[in-house]
Formats: C-alpha cells, sequence, structure tokens
C-alpha cells in the first residue's frame, strides 16, 4: 500500500465529464488499497475568465483581491470532484490551501510555499477518505490567502508529496510525458522513460513546458518521485527521479529549443573592469530580464559583448544599449530577434567528452552558423538563426541517436 | 461618526457595471467619515450555475461539498467589489466567512452562526479601509466552510452589525422598501416609513419576503435599526426598529397574503385524547411541514380538524392522511388546493378590539366566506378561496386605511 498524489491540470477537470473520468481514475488507484491525495487547477478556462473580469476594474488589480479572486477557481473544481468520487461509493473530502494550511509568505501573485501542516490530511486518510486539495493556493502569515503563480498546482503537488512523504506523485497532463525533443518538430521523437532531476531542471528552464521548474527544484530537494504522464491514456509517462548509473549510458537525454529570446551584441568594448555591469545594469534596473551573457576578449585590449532577452523586450533593450554603449566607448551595436537557442541535455556528457564536437559537426554539416554558445555542466546550448530550428533540431535529435 | 454595515443582494452585484456603482454607493458614505462595512451576496446567476453543476453530479450532493462549491460565489464579488473601490482610490480588503471567524455551527447548506469576531474587521477599519465581507458564509469548528441558506447574506449583514455594534445596517435590494401590501395587487399600497421587528416578523414568515425572517430575528435580539432601501434609487426605505408609541396609532400596518398552502380537513373524529397527533405525526415522519392547525369541537363527542400544508406537498399529505384517518375512525377526509392565506399585521391591534371584527366584515362585505382562522397577539389570518386572493387584500387595504 502506498500514498500517491495525484495532480491533474485544468484540461483534464474542464467539464463535468472529464470530472467524472478523473474520479474514476482516482478510484482505481484507491481501489487498489492505495492512499490517494489529489491536487486540482482550477476548471480549464476559469481562472482567465476571472483575470478578465480583473482586468476590466483595473489593468494592474490590487495583488491580494488578485488571489481571493483567483484561490475561488480551485475551490469550485475541488468540491466538484468531492462530489463525483462521494457519488461513485468512496468518501472523499475536499480543502482549500487554507485548511490544509499550506504556508505561504506574503508575496501574492507569486508567493512561494514555506510549510504544509500533514496532519489532517494524514487524518482523513486514515478514515479511508480521498483527500482532494485546491492547487495554486495557500494561506499567508496574515491570513490572507495566496497564489503561488503560474505552474502553481504543479508545485502544490510535489510539495504536498514531500510533506506526506508520499511514494510517488503523478503529475496528469495532456501528454504523455517528456520526449526527447518536440514531436511537432521531429517525427522519430521519443519518450523518456527515466530522466534525472537535473535534467529536468535543465528542460525545464529550456522552454519543454511538460512541468513547471519550481515544482522540479522541489522534487529533487525532497527526492520525490515524479511522474509526468496523460490524463487520457493509460500508458506509463515519464518518471523523473534521482540520476542513475544507467541514465549515463546515452550521454544525451533530450533536445530543446527556445525561440522567445534575442540576440543583442556590443563590439569593441574597452576591455576594463565593469565595463560588463556599466552596460548591463541599465538593463537589469528597466525590469529586463537577460538570459545568456558571453563576453570574447579581441586583440588590443577590446572586448565583445553579447546577450540575450526575451524577444518582447528587445526594442527597449536595444533603445536603452545604444544610448549607453557610446558613453562607454563602444564601437557598435548589432542585434537580431531572428535567433533560436537549440540545446542537448544529458548527465551522460559530464563523462563523454566529445559530446560538444558532435553537436557543433552534426550543425556545420547542414550548413547552419553557430552565433553563440553557452555550456552547464549537463547541458551545451547554441543560438542560431530562427529559420534553421527544426532542421537543427531533428539533425542533432540523430545525431545523438534519441530515435 | 457612524459605524454602517451595508448589504448588496446578488442582483446588485450582477455585472461589473453595477459592481462598480456599488463601489461608488460604498464610497459616498466612507467619504462623508463614516466607517463602512460591506456585505455581499454572489453575483446573480452564480449560485444558480454552481448549484446546477452539483446537481448533475447528484440530486443531493454532499453537503459539505456543496457549501465549499456555492462559498466561491462571494469570494468572487467581494474581490472584485474590493479592487473596484481600490481603484477609485480608497483602500479597501476584503474578507471570507473565514476570515473574519464567522462562526457557525456544522449543519451544512443551512448553518447558523454562533458569534462573529469583530478585532480584524474593526483593525482594518481603523486603518481607514473599507471591508468587503461574504456574505452567507462562514466556518464550523471543524474548519469546513459553511452556508447559511436562503436569506444567508442578510442574516450575515445583521449579524455582523450587531457584533461590531454598529449604528445601523442598511439592506439594498430591487424595492424601494416595505410596502403596506403588494404594490402589484394594490396600486394603493404605500411604503412604510417604520414598522417593528415583531411586525417585520410577522410579514416576512406570511411570504413578504423583502428580508429573511432569521436577520429579523436577529436584528430584533441585538436591537440593530435595519433600513430595507433600493439599490437603484436614493429615496429613504423602510426603517425596521424598536417599537414605538406612534406605531400604535393605526392598528393595522400591512395586509399580506399566500398563495402557496392547501387545505386537508378531516372531519367527524372521535373527541378523544391523542387524535390530532396519530393524524399528524405520520406527515412529520414524512418531512412535510404544517402551517396552520385549527381543531373544532362538533356535536356528540366529535372534532373536526383542518391544516393547511404547502401547495407542493399536498396530494403527498393527503395520501398519508387518507390512509390514516379510516384507522382512526373519521368520517371523512377533504381538502382544497384553492386556498389563499390572507393576513394583517400591526402591534397597533393590541389596543383595538375591534380590527377583527373590520376584517371580517369587510370580507363579508364582498361576498368572500372565510374557511379558516388564526390569530397571534399581531396578526390574524384568514383562509379563502384563492380566487378572491386580490379582491380580499384590496378590500383590507381600504378598510384599514393604509391608502
Amino acid at each position: 500500500m502506498a500514498l500517491i498524489v495525484q495532480k491533474f491540470g485544468g484540461t483534464s477537470v474542464a467539464n463535468l465529464g472529464k470530472i467524472k473520468a478523473v474520479a474514476q481514475r482516482v478510484l482505481s488507484k484507491h481501489q487498489q488499497g492505495h492512499h490517494v491525495v489529489v491536487v486540482l487547477s482550477a476548471m480549464a478556462g476559469e481562472t482567465d475568465r476571472l483575470i478578465d473580469l480583473a482586468n476590466q476594474i483595473q489593468n494592474i488589480p490590487a495583488p491580494r483581491e488578485l488571489d481571493m479572486l483567483l484561490a475561488s477557481g480551485e475551490q469550485v473544481s475541488v468540491a466538484l470532484l468531492a462530489m463525483a468520487i462521494k457519488k461513485m461509493g468512496t468518501d472523499a473530502i475536499s480543502l482549500t490551501g487554507n485548511q490544509v494550511k499550506i504556508h505561504t509568505d506574503g508575496m501574492h501573485t507569486r508567493a512561494r510555499i514555506l510549510s504544509i501542516d500533514h496532519e489532517l490530511i494524514e487524518t482523513h486518510l486514515d478514515q479511508g477518505r480521498v483527500v482532494v486539495v485546491a492547487g495554486f493556493q495557500g494561506v499567508a502569515a496574515s491570513g490572507d490567502i495566496t497564489t503561488l503563480g503560474r505552474g502553481g498546482s504543479d508545485t502544490t503537488a510535489v510539495a504536498l508529496a514531500a510533506a506526506l512523504k508520499a511514494d510517488r506523485c503523478d503529475i496528469f497532463t495532456d501528454v504523455e510525458g517528456v520526449y526527447t525533443t518536440d514531436p511537432h518538430i521531429c517525427a522519430s521523437a521519443r519518450k523518456i522513460d527515466r530522466i534525472s532531476y537535473d535534467e529536468m531542471l535543465e528542460l525545464a528552464s529550456l522552454g519543454a513546458k511538460v512541468l513547471d521548474i519550481r515544482s522540479v527544484t522541489i522534487a529533487k530537494r525532497h527526492k520525490v518521485p515524479v511522474q509526468v504522464r496523460s490524463t487520457f491514456t493509460d500508458t506509463a509517462g515519464t518518471w523523473i527521479v534521482e540520476e542513475e548509473k544507467a541514465m549515463e549510458l546515452n550521454p544525451v537525454s533530450g533536445v530543446t529549443y527556445n525561440r522567445n529570446e534575442a540576440r543583442i551584441t556590443v563590439s569593441k568594448l574597452p576591455d576594463m573592469p565593469g565595463v560588463a555591469s556599466r552596460l548591463l545594469s541599465p538593463i537589469a534596473k528597466a525590469g529586463i530580464v537577460v538570459d545568456m551573457i558571453l563576453q570574447n576578449t579581441r586583440d588590443g585590449n577590446l572586448t565583445d559583448l553579447t546577450f540575450t532577452v526575451l524577444k518582447t523586450d528587445y526594442q527597449r533593450a536595444m533603445g536603452i544599449v545604444e544610448k549607453n554603449a557610446q558613453e562607454i566607448g563602444a564601437a557598435g551595436v548589432s542585434g537580431s530577434e531572428n535567433i533560436c537557442k537549440v540545446s542537448i541535455v544529458g548527465v551522460g556528457m559530464r563523462n563523454h567528452p566529445g559530446v560538444a564536437i558532435t553537436m557543433f559537426d552534426a550543425l556545420a554539416q547542414e550548413g547552419i552558423n553557430i552565433q553563440m554558445i553557452s555550456t552547464s555542466e549537463i547541458k551545451i546550448s547554441c543560438v542560431i538563426e530562427e529559420k534553421y530550428t527544426e532542421l537543427a533540431v531533428r539533425t542533432l535529435h540523430d545525431a545523438f541517436n534519441l530515435t
């Protein structure tokens, strides 16, 4: 008998038919003798509807009141699921974030979980009930309702699994798991059976939107085995687990890409301390997030500095840099919105020194020029021209035998 | 500077335009230097939408989960109103029943308020905020969310006014106040300026649906001055207050009627102890509420017993009585669904002995036969044929000079 946390997203509870299907799925585990805790998002579309109402009152509504408003969404879905489970003959109880005591800080609309009381849930589980918890929400020390921001229900589920020392956390979603790359681009993309927390962190941060990055961080810290799987099929999904020896056999686990960034290059800067800071701090002050930063020494005490920002911030960042670069004494500023960052991720590359070369060779053979390179311990990213995205992804997927 | 509780029903917050209008109305009081606590219902239609969802899962959904579901409705309306008030430049904060600590018993879907904490609200008021409280809901000792049932937001408002020792409680609704009788039936019906708690209790229990009877009971017990007034105009409404000498000048304050009942008469019962009980207890056991009960002695140790039930329960009650009456030894059972109960209410009738006669005479002059009579200290009710309803109401309205 295991303790299982199951999380279902908004599309899985979009209407009463789907809620009943979720109830059946939950019951099948409960009837096997397992303790089941369910975490739900709001019904698909409901959160957007509420945000739209709030925006009609004010562009940026008061965050505390927005949280009060949005938290009603999960209250509806959990109550309906608990009813559906009870209708099927098994006792169930719904709980809000406040009732569970999911304690968060007071940063409304993007609160962080500080601690979770496990007693109440355990009492209900011991009495044979399925416990249905509202995802995405918590309560601040003030008693105010908070929400956790984007991907918040994933975070609730994994944090709850950690607090309850659950045997596993199943994240039900509308895809069958984590893939070696985007199946829409590469027909030979393959579902990954097992992946390490660190690889998943890199994939999540690189734009594979299967699982929120905060939930992966919590899973890693508390060693919660997480399975990403489909709500609509019974096939096994992808396990996100601690790193295993077997994972290192293949140097690369997946290929991912991100087309949301733009590149800005400042050339022939004087190569002296403080230059990068003088260039980038006005950008940060404007609230623009910088992703990659590369600096290369040139001959003659000059240096080139290149960085990427979100495409939506490109024009604004360019304006700041152009004004700034001249003062600092740079020769010129150039940039491009037509870029793509293609990345390979895998814990195995730590023991396979040739991985980077294989990547560069594969891209070169297709005539794809590399504009920037950035590496971490288990990831290599190349910035290329955007039009080569699909070709690059397929080429790398083949080059590392992921099919 | 006064402390005012203002309650707005679902039609007053039916859409964003109306919510903004409520915000303006609240602010006009706040800007006069008053402390304002607002109590809201869910947006019109929302509670019905949620009940419909629940009913699609189960005819009688689990009451605890139904409360969890329904309480989300007021959470939405209070958050939106707080946003709208803040947008207009005045600080505001929304609070759920749980956050205020509106403690109730655990009778889900019809909970009773046990106590209300006033500290949190007072703290916010002292800091210059408008406090917006979710009506209709509370929290049980278990931490479960409860709802107060029909008219629950009225109850929240008056109970809150009592707990805060507010100077008054304004109930904003879609009528301009309490009328001497139904204006749809009697064109000369007049808005009452002041009415006593006891008179309002009789009117509410007799079917004048302006104000929930529980809220009047609480208002009476705690001597909360309540004003029923229109959301959509600025004219003064009806004050519901302690009985005053002036009220007794006119023996009758209002005429009301109820067409929702049906009559059942059991004739020639043996006049012995226990007969009424044997006849009526199977009805009570079937969950059927009996309103009026009259028993008259006949000659020869026989008695007739007549009672009224809701029309919707008539067929069921008739079936039970017919089966039962024979065993008890009654001669026959008759009944009618085409009845109406017409009542006159007024604290003044205590000092005006001729009131009943005036009522009977007025009806007789119009050829209206009286089937049943029932009296309380400040009320006289007559059951008549339903087709005479409008004529009887107008006749009594005239007879007691209410125009």
